[in-house]
């Protein structure tokens, strides 16, 4: 209780107010405004500037047993964020840093500054530390390098392959000499895969006919199938994978608001190929974020791996943005801006 | 054409007539008998004892692409043999010797040696070379421990736990230190399962509710689910799977007569559990058959490793004793007596 403080201001921020069956609406969320959390003793105070939106969070909104904790009912939505250190009562941290935590839906966080990592904007964008080499780009490296284990030469697929982790994944398999097939949900994001991202070939999964385009496109199987999706396009890959191929299953999100529990695909394939499943989630993996930085941001800096943003304007506009996520409306990584960004001239 | 030799006996054997659309049936074997072998310079010609019968047959016995070559219409059915040498133009092997090899559903076999084993009836009995000691039990040695990998204190589960694969899993897990858990098709399979092969508890998949049953055989979930069978058995599992559970798929019975192809359970589980399947052929293993000999031979020796053996006599009965296979009439080992076998007083 004495712990409030001075309120200096309004902390804006979204609550899970009611779990979605199916789809999640607007009306699973709850807009309001907070007291201004206060820096006590040690503690960093920070506004934020840029919320993640990630499939992962439908999971939160539900009760049933996931790999995280339910959000509870009434608690303000988790998310990683970038944001400006506006107070500082810490000394490894200074007023106008900016840094990544995980602050969630909302304006400002608090904390004694342990979850926090400093970032230098004269680098990289600071709006990267929750994109390309943030906890999307370390699922990809995770799930493509420790899984997946590319050789040169292989063919290696990737879903939802326009979006923060499927980018990612392509690129690198790229560099790791394979040919890189991405799958995308319109002409405009397979143009971009292909023209802007270097994959060697992308499906469009609403118009073209699955195992013939699979097959087209990967004349030589397929070795490594980076699993985002679910559905139908994991079905249709079982029917072309090669033997001993790898599946990271990183993800399933065609079947993230089902309401019961759809059937998968026949596995009789991975018996036949000797094929391998590994479900992963990136937080059992933190401690390979220093060799992912180590790797990747040099190949971000120098512009070989390209990442493209898809940043909605105003807190408010955050559940409309995810609603849209799970239905693959954005169009690369997607984020909500809920303050000015210093550092950015636009 | 020269090679054809001298015509000393008949050739019984079963060959491929047509191929089972679902369920194989006796019209799609056919019983002759053929020109006996004979033995050119440097080959061994043997007599079959016992031949195996094992689920993998079915798939043989369809044209779509498998992991194994089809057989061809009009070929004699494939299988691993005993035999006993009855005449050798090779130096290695002498007559009255008896040796493992893949002669198939036929009473002779002939070779130049370079694909048998011998056996030596003093340490165990002949027949374990198709069986505990044959390609089952390498079959469940490379599963369990490559795939596996037990630690004590794991729960693991085998399904067609009576069967020759299932019992040495659930036996070398017991052995390793795990909470041991059969799955089977009888009370009298489920009884043998505990009373004699010393798992802590069978379930019974044709009379119990799976996912009760298995939550109450299992209070500290699965970390280990050897699957042998598909189906339902296999959704429930997904079901009651522990965070790091690995899946060696090693067969999937109850779909091998299918004309479909049958949905599989929503694979969720796999995320949230971070679990792993991995798909695996015993044949691409061979090089663990020598480990595999070293580590388990000693067991079987010593009894701490039991064997149950369904011994079918007569190749006329091996197609009706194969399907019967297929929906687990066997108990036990099942193989086929083709000749008497001189090591047995009974």
């Amino acid at each position: 209780m004495s712990s409030i403080g001075k309120i200096i201001s309004m902390n804006h921020h979204v609550r899970l107010k009611s779990r979605p069956v199916g789809e999640p609406t607007a009306d699973n969320f709850e807009i309001a405004d907070g007291p201004m959390p206060a820096a006590g003793d040690g503690d960093v105070l920070r506004r934020t500037i840029y919320l993640s939106l990630d499939p992962y969070m439908r999971g939160r909104m539900s009760d049933a047993a996931s790999y995280a904790t339910p959000v509870k009912l009434g608690e303000v939505m988790g998310a990683h964020t970038v944001s400006e250190v506006i107070e500082s009562r810490n000394p490894a941290f200074a007023k106008g840093e900016f840094v990544t935590g995980y602050d969630g839906w909302q304006s400002y966080g608090v904390s004694n500054g342990k979850d926090l990592r400093k970032l230098d904007p004269k680098v990289v964008p600071i709006s990267t530390a929750i994109g390309v080499l943030g906890m999307p780009g370390l699922t990809a490296f995770v799930g493509l390098m420790d899984i997946g284990q590319p050789k040169a030469g292989e063919t290696v697929v990737v879903s939802a392959a326009s979006g923060a982790v499927g980018a990612v994944v392509g690129q690198l398999a790229k560099i790791k000499g394979c040919r890189t097939v991405g799958i995308a949900g319109s002409a405009d994001k397979c143009k971009y895969v292909v023209d802007e991202l270097g994959f060697d070939a992308c499906i469009n999964y609403k118009t073209d006919d699955l195992v013939p385009a699979l097959r087209a496109a990967c004349p030589n199987g397929v070795d490594i199938y980076f699993e985002n999706v679910g559905g139908a396009v994991f079905a249709a890959i079982l029917r072309v994978i090669n033997k001993g191929a790898r599946i990271p299953l990183c993800g399933m999100i065609s079947e993230y608001n089902a309401t019961g529990n759809p059937a998968g695909p026949n596995l009789r394939p991975l018996l036949v190929q000797r094929a391998l499943i590994q479900g992963f989630i990136v937080s059992d993996h933190n401690d390979r974020g220093a060799a992912f930085l180590q790797d990747v941001a040099p190949l971000v800096v120098s512009g070989r791996i390209k990442f493209r943003e898809d940043i909605v304007e105003g807190l408010d506009n955050a559940p409309s943005a995810f609603i849209g996520l799970l239905h693959g409306k954005n169009f690369g990584k997607l984020m909500v801006r809920v303050s000015p960004d210093p550092t950015r001239s636009a």
